[in-house]
């Protein structure tokens, strides 16, 4: 692996303030984020940062160390259990907190037929479907600036055909078809934020959503990038399954985002089980050969990932262990510890695919610098500047 | 089942050439077409139309007898061996035939990967895209007024991802994606024939399909009507499926065609064999039990779509046995003799959902006339007049 991709070779004209050529200098580079998206689940900085419950910022520093990209819950059926009353400061709190840390932020889901509102179901179809698009007004106005990125739609491959129990957003997907009711949610946040990155999200990595994804791109739809769950309490997919999904979901050009990754230490969920959500167990331990696989499993499937050029994103779901399914799912023991996962991710993300080097100027005050995509502190001496190498277009920085 | 949605209730003001109103005069009400497609294959016309056997003239004869409705071979492979050599003349003399008997003719399909011409092979995608735009071009304009209903495409679910062979259509399919070739063919076909009758056909009616249709609409792909096959080689799919697959289809609204209907006589093909064409035997007999069961099959299938409003064809698939994989698939024996599926059949068609009845006229000279969908002969002693009776609005009737 090259990754030629996620780097930069860029030429540097280093100058003073006075506007001097810094000649024969030594100049550190380091990095200080990357451009790639590493994300996880970010629901563990609700209570440290709502109660300010310090016993969490041991968990919440560790995760800031490796992650720069975190999914905040938007279930309708939590944000706003009561009409009209919803979670909005909570949720903008921990938002904004995580973008003061340099986190970048993504509401998950403004559409989702799974922990929607029940009160919903009182309304007939028309009123259903305003109420979801006023939903989207709300959040997506709301929080922009803040969380200018959004799963909009989830599942819709399986929505209208849902059938565990009544909901009003399967109602509305019957009523709209798939497609229609993409484009209608799709549209609302686009027009609510224009800039915004527009996910559609779904678990279902088959023909089926491929061709969901064709006809969607082909109506129109402003889908940003593609979301791919992956969540493998079943057993990890394997080199052969990620790439296949990568190439077939590749066709469409646009960026792919794994959306929802999980790759569990522990026992593994029976096959035979087709909705996770019905594995439903008191205890799921960790152990100990589980936590080598784990970490060989994060391993291989980042390197795949970070190796595709049109995937810009990886969010690992649960970040501590015992969260969705009670899984033994994350970096984290329960007590919070760290799993040999954590240190492989930290290890890939931090160290191998991050840049901490010098370079040396030539008389001219050039220097060629060779780096992964990201923020960048350059500093000779006492002087410094911070700057985002993203492409390979020469430019010119002043220390100072 | 009232089959009311298949019936007129018409309010008929009877007059003669004079302009006097028919008053207390019986009048024979004597159907002479079905508005409903009654189809089938009608490949066994070819040799008797252009070869002028007679040996054909009474199978062609006994189909005639039965159905409006016909379908063509236009497969590219046989309809244009050679580069710049199609074989028009041929379909356009059976087309022709058959139009003059009164048949509705559908050519099938315009592109399809397999059965796809081998000399396309050796052009670029680009290349290969344009040509099979100028077929379409050539096609559908060289027949308008002779065939105004094509199957413009065939089995796009699986098209890109067919690797049984090389092909020109599924390379192009690979690169445009499927509703974005789907897209490509309808428009050129609509421009062409903006009044043609439009199919997309598949023998996939899973969800893929259903998505496949969903994204096509959304897209604005000017489809006519649902294309739907259901060759039942390996058993019949019974009641529930047939209304299943009915009701899944119908929640887009428009017109469902049965295709590519095959029910068969003899043994049925094994569960494990996934493409149809994989089935290679020598012989594949009729039985008298499979007969037997063969028109139970028929008589079921035609009921439960004869009874959906969304049906408006239905077209069995190979008319005489031994066609397609040799199979016992017919309403003839090989020998041209009739199956106990050609009596039930024509009994449906001609007897059960055919009007031939009598009415008398009030002193104003007015019936009511409830009738199955069609045209008809309405007369009274030797004055007579032809009509077609489609809807409920009062008419005014000359006979002469």
């Amino acid at each position: 692996m090259s990754l030629e991709h996620r780097k930069v070779k860029k030429q540097i004209q280093f100058r003073d303030e006075q506007g001097n050529a810094l000649s024969g200098r030594k100049i550190n580079v380091k990095q200080t984020k990357h451009s790639f998206l590493f994300g996880c689940g970010a629901f563990d900085f609700m209570p440290y940062v709502l109660g300010g419950d310090e016993s969490f910022k041991p968990i919440t520093d560790s995760w800031l160390d490796i992650f720069n990209y975190g999914t905040l819950p938007f279930y309708w059926g939590n944000f706003e259990p009561e009409e009209g009353k919803p979670h909005t400061e909570q949720l903008m709190k921990t938002a904004k907190y995580l973008k003061d840390k340099g986190v970048r932020v993504k509401g998950h889901p403004l559409c989702w037929h799974t922990v929607c509102a029940d009160w919903l179901m009182k309304y007939d179809n028309d009123t259903i479907l305003k109420k979801q698009l006023e939903r989207i007004d709300r959040e997506v106005t709301g929080f922009k600036g803040v969380i200018d990125m959004w799963d909009v739609i989830n599942e819709v491959v399986i929505m209208p055909i849902f059938d565990k129990y009544d909901n009003a957003v399967t109602r509305i997907c019957k009523d709209k078809g798939r497609v229609g009711l993409i484009k209608e949610v799709f549209e609302r946040a686009h027009r609510n934020n224009p800039d915004a990155v527009l996910l559609l999200n779904d678990f279902d990595t088959s023909i089926n959503y491929e061709i969901l994804v064709d006809g969607c791109l082909n109506a129109g739809v402003p889908i940003s990038a593609i979301g791919i769950q992956s969540h493998q309490h079943q057993g990890y997919w394997g080199r052969e399954k990620v790439e296949e999904v990568l190439e077939r979901f590749s066709s469409f050009g646009l960026p792919i985002h794994f959306t929802e990754n999980t790759l569990i230490s522990g026992e593994l969920m029976p096959p035979h089980i087709v909705d996770l959500n019905d594995w439903q167990v008191d205890e799921w331990p960790s152990t100990p050969e589980g936590e080598e696989r784990q970490a060989r499993e994060v391993e291989e499937i980042y390197r795949i990932l970070f190796d595709h050029p049109l995937v810009e994103a990886i969010t690992s779901w649960d970040y501590r262990d015992g969260a969705w399914l009670k899984a033994p799912s994350g970096f984290l023991h329960k007590d919070g510890t760290k799993k040999p996962s954590y240190d492989i991710l930290k290890k890939l993300i931090k160290e191998e695919w991050w840049t901490d080097t010098e370079v040396m100027t030539d008389e001219q005050g050039r220097a060629e610098v060779y780096a992964f995509k990201g923020d960048y502190s350059l500093s000779s001496g006492d002087i410094q500047a911070g700057v985002t190498l993203t492409d390979d277009d020469p430019v010119s920085v002043v220390l100072k």
